[in-house]
């Protein structure tokens, strides 16, 4: 069997690498990228791989920044005795898109999970405690993912939320938008149950 | 709303480009990309940056090559009275892991399509007419897809061969190996049919 040229076969191992992509579609990638126009191909490398140098996270929230002052913490525009706890900066805009928040963010940079070996030091801790100590915060909304993982974050993050005597809230559980009720699972009924609200 | 970093933004796009990625995959694999260890990402933009100097086609048959010289062209290992038409580089590995030939290749370069603008013009005839006439083949398997474009342009190559008095045989249609009768569509079945062969 003849296989690929082997430069071919480095770059098909590297695209391997992004989420969700496997070998067959990583080859397809490979062969489009050969046919792509030479300075394309310059402009997207450079992009690449100056990528981390230019956006970087701001010290105090973890939110991702293009200059020198984060747009998240800008006391003029935010609400900062609010403040939301996220697991990864991609989740901020997310929740941006929907205009129902406009405190402060902080990301904890990832969730509890004893399966894949990430525990209690894997995530930022001290910058939260710093700033759950210096600042004064009225109420602290976990929105995390409604996972095994999430649940467990909230709770260990409710707990230090205690410690500091700031009151916790927890994003709401309950029937997605536009789903009918025949093809929603029993435990997003059971939680819209118990969270139903006054009508 | 808060939108992402220009900077993130200008990847993004890149990364849409690719076959198949919509902008949440690409936003995906922007944010996978930026927690990548940067000496990966160097690397991995250094590869993409030279892959086109790299890997060239050849010459003569439209395959792909890191070397000087083309591993399908290779007259000690190959039969060069068999010819495989095929539209683009890619497929030449499919067709190598069969086994099932060990003749030489002709990369056409594309199928025609007139509803994408793709007429006669785009497919390197000139190199094709060239080797025709120049080397004697007994036989030319054209090996194309078994769509609309891949019949239109199987048909054309048909003629081209008859000009030349070269036999021209194409792939055979049929059943897929491991399906069921149940599922397979109509148009595949009776291909199946008119193509069989004594058992």
């Amino acid at each position: 069997m003849t296989q690929y040229p082997k430069e071919l076969l480095t770059l098909i191992a590297y695209l391997k690498k992004l989420p969700g992509v496997g070998r067959k579609t990583a080859e397809r990638f490979a062969f489009y990228l050969l046919e792509w126009p030479q300075d394309e191909i310059k402009k997207f490398s450079t992009q690449l791989e100056t990528l981390q140098e230019k956006i970087t996270p701001c010290e105090t929230c973890g939110c991702l920044k293009d200059g020198v002052s984060c747009a998240f913490c800008d006391p003029k525009t935010r609400d900062s005795s609010l403040l939301c706890l996220v697991s990864s900066a991609r989740d901020v805009y997310a929740i941006e898109e929907t205009k129902a928040f406009k405190g402060l963010y902080h990301v904890i940079g990832g969730l509890l999970s004893p399966l894949e070996g990430r525990s209690i030091e894997h995530l930022a801790l001290n910058k939260l405690e710093r700033r759950l100590s210096h600042h004064p915060i009225k109420e602290a909304i976990i929105a995390l993912d409604s996972t095994l993982e999430g649940d467990a974050t909230a709770l260990f993050l409710k707990q230090k939320l205690e410690e500091f005597k700031i009151p916790a809230t927890r994003l709401a559980f309950g029937l997605p938008m536009g789903s009918s009720l025949d093809f929603v699972d029993y435990g997003t009924l059971e939680k819209a149950f118990q969270g139903r609200q006054v009508f």
